[in-house]
């Protein structure tokens, strides 16, 4: 039943991968602001393990941008590893160890999309330590607040071009994952934006890569934001925008903030796992609102956003009008 | 097991009651505020019932107000059922009926703190039709983004009063249970407000009250609020507050958003019982800021108000000053 796995680098190995994707991604965040600082807090959790959480507030170009990094342990109920799709038949305590990088950035102008990044890696062992399953999670995904589908279109091609680079059926497996994992459920299957890639438990052996291989692409995610979404910045961060375009930014927000309190795998574990609470919601956007039963005008730029919203083969090219895709 | 209710007014009545208490309260707040109007939308829930939502957008004293009443039945798993409390020990689907009336006031000024109030009657049947339980439960809660203590002293007294009138024991069962439900576990048990009354599974025979004389004590916590929170709002809407206030206003309700999407069993429910959304998330606030991991200096108000969110005796009259408390 387990599938242990052994990878080359070992948990020293996974370690140092994620601390330097980490130091990558936050030096990225930085130039790209070309004015904001980060703030870093190391912490410890108290049942083993901690992280590290840089966050920029008030930057230049990124109202706030989080880029946080944690490696945990300890131990939870046999349940619980087995609602995280652990691959096991304990009766006893599960050891867990956790891995993984998270990036959060929510610009200031509303021309400029959203963007989320995480990459980790699972490991569950029994109680006398030896592993039992492991396996990689993570993706990307872009939530724009104003219509550019040219924009959603370079998002995916970068992100078809890294995955294809691994295998040929990633991009064409995790791209559809991603629809269907940020989705509002409770606002009628409304998506939080217009996806990306998101995959789980990616074990040594699937599409017939070892956990060797399975790290290069995991890592190569991890550090694909200069390509995907660098290029948008430099090119919206000066568009001009109005009060209109900023409150509707802020009513996606109040989306985003409701996707991540309510259905957010990731959200949810931390609030389990006595993760640092700073920490796990440093997602959550700077500032957000929640307008009643809003209505917009057929042609208008929110109406084309929420249409964009409907998963669509975004890599193959999108129309370039979205209202009319 | 079940303990069938009798209640003389019957379904036909209760609907009548929560309607009746619902134009009061519309009534209450539309002369409140001095200024704005309701917008009112009626729906149907495609599972059986509907309701009305009326919602007072940017109003003079209210940036957001909504005044929710429903009458919702369907039918639920028995695990559903379970999980509600409900004493049954039946196998098959649950028929339900809840009638209620909810109100969320979000005051534009961070001196005014933030009311929420709700009132519900809940009944299981069998297959049959058979009710095999019937409870009422409800509450009122103060939010303040400033510490004036003798707020929180005035709600608690009329509160206390109120519950006094009916059963002695009410207020002292129903204010803890008040501070036990309202709070952000998630936030080292930080609470979201000052309390008030919280009670649920109040069934026929409960303080040896019979239904009609619990629907009594229900119908007065539902017209509570002109004397609980009326004279609050009279005099702190004309005080003068900067932009320090606003901000602390907007990062407090960020908790606020957490707390009803993470915890509040209503909320809950609403998004499990396809209930119409925008009704059930009317009492999300207009605006709402997360900082990440905000100090406040000793004595600052902000350090007060968070002092204030310990439980206390407010009814036995608080001290004067919350951060010596």
């Amino acid at each position: 039943m387990a599938t242990p796995m052994n990878l080359p680098p070992g948990r020293a190995g996974i370690t140092s991968t994620i601390e330097s994707l980490h130091d990558k991604a936050t030096r990225f965040f930085a130039a790209l602001d070309g004015g904001g600082t980060f703030r870093e807090d190391v912490w410890q959790r108290p049942g083993g393990g901690g992280g590290v959480s840089r966050i920029m507030a008030e930057g230049d170009t990124f109202e706030k941008c989080g880029v946080n990094r944690s490696v945990v342990e300890g131990t939870m109920p046999p349940q619980m590893a087995q609602r995280l799709g652990a691959r096991t038949g304990m009766d006893g305590e599960a050891v867990f160890f956790v891995a993984g990088m998270s990036i959060v950035a929510h610009p200031r102008s509303p021309k400029v999309p959203t963007v989320h990044l995480n990459v980790r890696y699972f490991e569950i062992a029994g109680p006398d330590g030896a592993v039992v399953d492991a396996w990689f999670g993570g993706g990307t995904d872009l939530t724009p607040t104003y219509p550019y589908p040219e924009d959603a279109v370079h998002f995916h091609r970068t992100l078809r071009s890294i995955s294809d680079r691994h295998h040929p059926s990633f991009y064409l497996r995790f791209k559809p994952w991603c629809d269907h994992y940020f989705v509002n459920l409770h606002r009628g299957e409304e998506r939080r934006g217009v996806g990306g890639i998101f995959f789980d438990h990616l074990r040594p052996g699937d599409g017939g890569l070892d956990g060797e291989r399975l790290l290069e692409f995991v890592v190569d995610v991890g550090r694909g934001l200069p390509a995907a979404y660098g290029p948008i910045v430099e090119r919206r961060r000066n568009e001009p925008y109005g009060e209109r375009e900023r409150r509707f930014q802020l009513v996606r927000r109040g989306r985003y903030v409701e996707f991540n309190l309510v259905h957010d795998r990731g959200t949810l574990f931390g609030l389990q796992t006595n993760a640092r609470i700073e920490s796990v919601l440093m997602s959550l956007p700077p500032l957000a609102a929640w307008e009643y039963a809003p209505s917009y005008q057929p042609g208008s730029f929110e109406a084309e956003l929420l249409a964009m919203l409907e998963p669509r083969d975004w890599a193959a090219g999108g129309p370039t009008h979205a209202g009319t895709g």
